[in-house]
């Protein structure tokens, strides 16, 4: 299982993820960003290029698409609250966003 | 603008949708079901499916991804409430979920 970040790698890890959109939410146990894009298909091609990545990560996002919006909550359940596998997919969406 | 569903007709397209366990939700002016599969790659494939059809339809869903549910709401924002574009839509994914 992996396992929760500790105090010290988790403000390491965080401070870039909060400068781009991402915000500590459900009690610090889990981050979520909204993101917006031109239209649904540029939506929902974020999503696809994401699921792909997350499928292979074995490590799932909470979305919620709502026409070109996506927002979005990751957490590791198994574990109660943030792993080295959020900030991870996290960084990932913000790559797969700022290719589009 | 697609027109509301008048009483009638809204209540001759809900019967079969609610017996598929469609739900009338936001007080009555959206419908909502969760869709459940066997895993992510099915949940999201039914995803993927019904996008290319909405996008076509040019009417789209609310909809919330958690691994291998999918949980949606289907409006008509334009119109305020439930429209022939709802009915048609919650039917074509009652549609491609059965076909999984």
């Amino acid at each position: 299982m992996t396992e929760l970040l500790s105090d010290a790698s988790r403000t390491e890890a965080l401070a870039p993820l909060l400068a781009t959109g991402w915000a500590e939410t459900e009690g610090g146990t889990a981050i979520s960003k909204r993101f917006t894009f031109v239209n649904f298909i540029e939506a929902f091609g974020f999503m696809t290029r994401v699921a792909l990545i997350a499928e292979k990560m074995d490590h799932h996002p909470e979305w919620t698409n709502v026409y070109r919006s996506v927002e979005v909550i990751l957490s590791t359940h198994d574990a109660g609250g943030l792993t080295e596998k959020d900030i991870k997919l996290a960084r990932k969406m913000d790559k797969v966003a700022a290719d589009d």
